[in-house]
């Protein structure tokens, strides 16, 4: 065989998507309680359902055809309506929106539209795992700001300023926050965006969770003053539609720089699918988003977290952690648990998905300050198995101490 | 705005896109014909699409979850078994087979897994416009091997010997070929393979035509002895079950470029199109896909093809091309009237859309070796459509002689 790319080597497999697969093995033999992957477990508006699949037999070639690059405009203009009516910014459709293959491409999409070899890209500690890999793909190094649940995870820009230099090309600001749920603070965002204009670096604004919020919503980087020119905004239908496997998201930016996403684009997918395209549409029709999102995701999702945080309090008392404001996990300090048991939160999981047949993701996973934590979504189980998985969480632990 | 990456500066826009785009706008204006883009004009199998529509009814949120970054396992295995029937070569569905999204990802992945910076990457020239692009991208460099209308746009290995060297870290091979319907020689195969021993290079298999055959079947660069170690296949559904818009194709290889494929595609895309995934587990049961093939797909477009080749030699009596062993398209040498007429390709196709309404891609796109020269797609148009963009195209150049 003749030699692969070094590129590879740098980089490591995502450790969510190897316990996704260890769990499809897992659930056949039996009953996994699963606070793992942070899939959505709703399906999507049903009025979107219906849609699609009648759109599909009455025009199937029309439903499977391919498409432009950039998406749809019909869908971009819907877009662009829906930014302004939530956020209150403005968007081209024709010039600043574009279509994405889930937030995954636009992620990748955006690094590589501004990364140069050497480049500093700087992300918080810990944060969502899918970042630091594809900087060093690109040839970025990855420089980190640590956060602290004594201060609810929330970052502080004086962390920020020592790790920014004429080097730093980006920073990559998730909020509603994976693992840790934080929504960040209007000050913080004023704060980075001054800070960016100084170092003139881009913010990569990751708002994928963007409608998944239990109170006040994130604030959105875009409506400050002097963002605009330099932020990328990265959404994703996946959590808003529960339409994960359909890979759909956008992002919105300067013209410059969708035009220079697009032309990856259409070496890296081409375009993206056509009838989720055609089924988010739909979505945006007369009310069934609010209705959607305020009826069902929301409800549901916050009813699962209040049990959790109660139950959090109830059988692991000496845990630390922060009630989410948004997105779908707790991130949780199990330090004195792991040195009472003499285990590393990775040996933890893996034993508790064992002997007991719960999933939790080991927090060494998303950055050296998740060592010691475990992420523990409560998106997936409805509220009795919620409460079973805790038991057993429970019992386990006891079973050491 | 802080500064955009280098690297989109060194690659060009695909300029069939934007031919695609323009199209969408003319198409709004008047009755245009095109023999441009070659998108599937057929709807997918009638079965697909109603097993679809009832599948994401009855299951919503299991049609659009989430699926694993290699793809089904079950759709893995039928491939498998499928490309058995077909190629007589046998592939691990776990570590062989990988579903990407589309042929376009699996030619990024592919190139991302093995290329170096300065490594080279043979082509054929003339050639699809989606290899040398992604090659600059991923930081190699593109040598061509020239192919001529005389020879029935046959690649000779002599010329192939003549650019490869130790810098060669792959060739790619696109049979049936995209712009010239070319069906590369089993001879040529052979000695390709020879030739990648020695040197130890790679042959990246563009395989996303293999069904789309009016004789003979191409040969399977894998079948061929100590090609397999080495041999990167690339294969879509876009042409074969005519569902573009899903973006859906899949890939062979060593388990190790396999994996390498993998990590890459975690940051890129995450996972492939689930719905979609579904429809081809339905695609693959009992005799749809031949019936679809052999009844449907390829006596239509059989038809399309030996009408236009019949018009092509009335109407354009001085054009030199050769008639297509498979794929959509005729690559038409009209130096002759080019020269008389004192246009380049480019210019000719421009204004034959301005002043006709018909829509051919100028030869230049696909490399120098297409300078004079236009691509005409049968794939597009029904016959009497075929016919009427034939004569448009007669009565415009007979308007200059």
């Amino acid at each position: 065989m003749p030699r692969l790319s070094s590129r590879t080597q740098a980089i490591v497999g995502s450790p969510i998507r190897r316990i996704a697969t260890l769990l499809d093995e897992a659930r056949r033999k039996g009953d996994i309680i699963s606070f793992g992957g942070g899939a959505p477990s709703l399906p999507p508006p049903q009025e979107v359902v219906d849609y699609l699949a009648d759109f599909l037999r009455k025009a199937p070639q029309k439903t499977v055809a391919y498409g432009a690059t950039r998406g749809m405009i019909e869908l971009r203009e819907l877009i662009a309506e829906d930014l302004k009516k939530y956020w209150n910014v403005s968007y081209d459709p024709k010039e600043e929106i574009m279509i994405v293959n889930g937030g995954t491409e636009g992620i990748y999409l955006a690094l590589g539209a501004i990364l140069e070899p050497g480049d500093e890209v700087v992300l918080i500690d810990p944060t969502y795992v899918g970042y630091a890999e594809p900087v060093r793909l690109l040839g970025g190094r990855v420089r980190y700001v640590p956060v602290k649940v004594e201060e609810d995870y929330q970052p502080n820009i004086e962390d920020v300023k020592k790790v920014v230099s004429p080097l730093t090309k980006a920073f990559v600001l998730l909020s509603p926050d994976n693992p840790t749920g934080r929504i960040v603070t209007e000050e913080f965002v004023r704060d980075l965006v001054k800070l960016a204009r100084e170092y003139d670096f881009w913010i990569i604004f990751d708002a994928v969770y963007k409608h998944i919020s239990y109170g006040r919503p994130t604030p959105w980087v875009d409506a400050f003053p002097g963002a605009r020119e330099r932020t990328i905004t990265i959404n994703s239908f996946s959590k808003e539609a529960s339409i994960p496997g359909f890979r759909l998201g956008y992002v919105t930016g300067p013209a410059e720089v969708i035009e220079s996403m697009e032309k990856i684009k259409q070496y890296v997918s081409l375009a993206p699918d056509t009838p989720g395209q055609i089924a988010m549409i739909k979505f945006y029709e007369s009310g069934i988003k609010e209705r959607y999102l305020n009826e069902i995701v929301i409800p549901t999702y916050r009813k699962r977290r209040d049990l959790m945080y109660k139950l959090i309090k109830e059988y692991l008392p000496e845990a630390r952690t922060t009630l989410p404001e948004g997105a779908f996990y707790f991130f949780v300090d199990m330090r004195r648990y792991l040195e009472a048991m003499g285990r590393d939160d990775e040996e933890f999981s893996n034993r508790l998905l064992y002997r007991k047949s719960v999933v939790v993701i080991p927090g060494k996973y998303f950055g050296e300050m998740g060592l010691g934590h475990v992420r523990m979504t409560f998106v997936s189980e409805p509220e009795e198995r919620i409460e079973e998985g805790m038991k057993r969480i429970s019992a386990y632990i006891s079973s050491y101490l």
